[in-house]
């Protein structure tokens, strides 16, 4: 892993041949003007935003945006994970259609992980691809989500099953846009940030144990290191990996379980985040179970992700439907379940498990 | 353009880095063993056909994979461009769920131009992509939509307008497969093969003149020539411009009036094909208005065209219509559409022209 950038610098390099891309940390950036020079020009811009997050915040980008585009469309979402779906998307493709817009057009996602998502993929595919730009408003999305170019829509058999590698022009992420985070979203932010400690970078584990206070109560310079933090990670790990052929599944640490969770209790019900939070717990006493790690390290990240206010034990779905949904994870092989584990302390990895030692976790960890 | 390839060599190879693959060209490919060596390992193949192509060469196709699959599993669609469209492209994303697949199962699209789109495209997004393969048993996808690695489906806005570049592992073209093909689609194909002509080979031209009636018997040599040389052609414009910046934007010679055709009438009205002879001799007389070629250029491709059984007239749409329908093809810009014209014989370049123009042109080709 890299060195922490020790700078004031809010700039994370993601370094990808011609489809390398900046991430623009820091404050006042929606209304910043530089934040948004040197992108695609283009006649046209379209903002994806949703119900919740466009009221707050799209008027602000499109003044930002008046300056370099002849017309700024928008296109509002439903708000949820319940709504990353095929009739959604459409939404978007509507709105490009009916303004006329051509392959030049730049899209703007304004909001979490699903708007980014959706907009991502509708980008990706528009008339087979136009440039877009992640503003993630959300922890989630701001540290995990907007970087590397994932994007996805759910299919009602999986999550995620339907989606395209593409990478963003840029990501810009404005901590002010934080502020009015539902806190339930904060927490499940946490839990992609904390990722990053137990997968990759244990003195990031120790700051953020030592900071989770001052995460909590938003305030600015914490959350500030912990999204460049996890971003500077995140590149790496991208950078090296941009397909996900090895390394970049780490990055699903408490996925497999926590998809789990989201598809047995149907998409929305749980934040993803929490999903991942419980997931993290499940995966790391499957990783003690495999005798990769030790019981005090398995606590230890378990009380973190309790102080972030993240569920710790998961839905009793019955371990033959937590396997089932698990079948059906992308990193599944053959049939066979591919877990993120632990190998030891700040390096993950990918490897199967008997079936029984699965059930004695889902024992353990389940209510 | 490359030189012919005077051997009996029917692999065409095309050069894109490490997403190269070949284009396999020969009589008896589909029960060929070696036609189905070498393609990347998985324990499971989807077929996906339609209802027309299905029953005639699946279980052949599937004979031949069977030795390297341990599951072949098939999804037959409806035919015809009608079906292009999401709700058709999810009964893919069915069969793949459905059948557990994993992110190494191989797609084999077993069809036309229509089945190879909407196969290349789910291969394109299932779980952000997996391996596919094109086994056109169409003139037209032999000698042009199988190449290249564009897919896409229809949106009721316009035709192709979501969709991926998306290369597939191989293409592999049986000629056998011709011998069942209607008439109106064997013509419908010739037209694609009439492009390369005017566009980059008037040897080629003058080649297809002298073996028209050969091609339209279906003679085997004559067929193989012509499958061969458009494959040529096309490999050294896709090697040189995947992603349509440039000089790609020629092999749509035809298809900004031809697609207006389409969409005006409801995709599947006219064959793809026929809208694209149609196109051509629009996009001629327009390249006449321009100055650019004599009339009698024109008419010797126009006669052609006519030789082929194909259509030389447009319907009757109204040039207000033509007109709306084509500024939203994906080469418009901003509103201008964007025409690919013969620049002298044997070259093509794209630009736009005045609307009094166009409208001329639509006044003297349609009914």
């Amino acid at each position: 892993m890299p060195a922490p950038n020790p700078g004031t610098s809010q700039q994370v390099r993601i370094a990808l041949g011609d489809r390398s891309y900046d991430i623009a940390i820091g404050t006042g950036l929606l209304s910043q003007p530089a934040a948004w020079e040197g992108l695609p020009r283009a006649a046209a811009a379209l903002i994806v935003t949703n119900t919740t997050v466009g009221p707050l915040y799209a008027a602000q980008l499109r003044a930002a945006l008046v300056p370099h585009y002849r017309q700024v469309h928008e296109a509002v979402l439903p708000d949820g994970e319940a709504h990353k779906d095929w009739q959604t998307l459409n939404q978007v493709f509507d709105a490009l259609l009916s303004h006329g817009c051509d392959r030049k057009t730049v899209v703007f996602a304004l909001g979490g992980g699903v708007v980014g998502d959706m907009a991502g993929f509708a980008a990706a595919s528009y008339m087979r691809g136009i440039p877009f730009v992640q503003v993630p408003t959300t922890l989630l999305a701001q540290v995990d989500s907007s970087v590397g170019g994932k994007t996805a829509i759910n299919h009602p058999l999986g999550k995620n099953m339907i989606g395209a590698f593409y990478q963003p022009a840029r990501v810009v992420c404005d901590l002010d846009t934080l502020a009015t985070l539902p806190e339930r979203e904060l927490a499940a932010g946490l839990a992609e940030v904390i990722k990053y400690g137990p997968i990759a970078d244990m003195a990031f584990l120790g700051w953020i144990e030592a900071n989770i206070d001052a995460l909590l109560r938003r305030d600015a310079a914490a959350l500030a290191h912990a999204v460049r933090r996890s971003c500077e990670i995140k590149a790496y790990v991208v950078g090296q990996d941009e397909r996900e052929a090895g390394l970049r599944a780490i990055l699903n640490f408490g996925h497999t379980f926590g998809h789990a969770i989201e598809a047995g209790l149907g998409f929305g019900e749980w934040l993803h985040g929490e999903a991942v939070g419980c997931g993290m717990v499940m995966a790391l006493q499957l990783s003690r179970r495999l005798g990769l790690v030790d019981a005090a390290f398995a606590d230890r990240v378990t009380r973190l992700v309790a102080k972030a206010g993240l569920p710790t034990r998961g839905p009793d779905l019955g371990a033959d439907r937590y396997l089932e949904l698990m079948r059906v994870d992308k990193k599944s092989e053959a049939g066979e379940i591919r877990f993120v584990v632990i190998e030891s302390p700040g390096r993950a990895g990918v490897r199967g498990a008997p079936d029984d030692l699965v059930r004695q976790v889902l024992a353990d960890c389940t209510r």
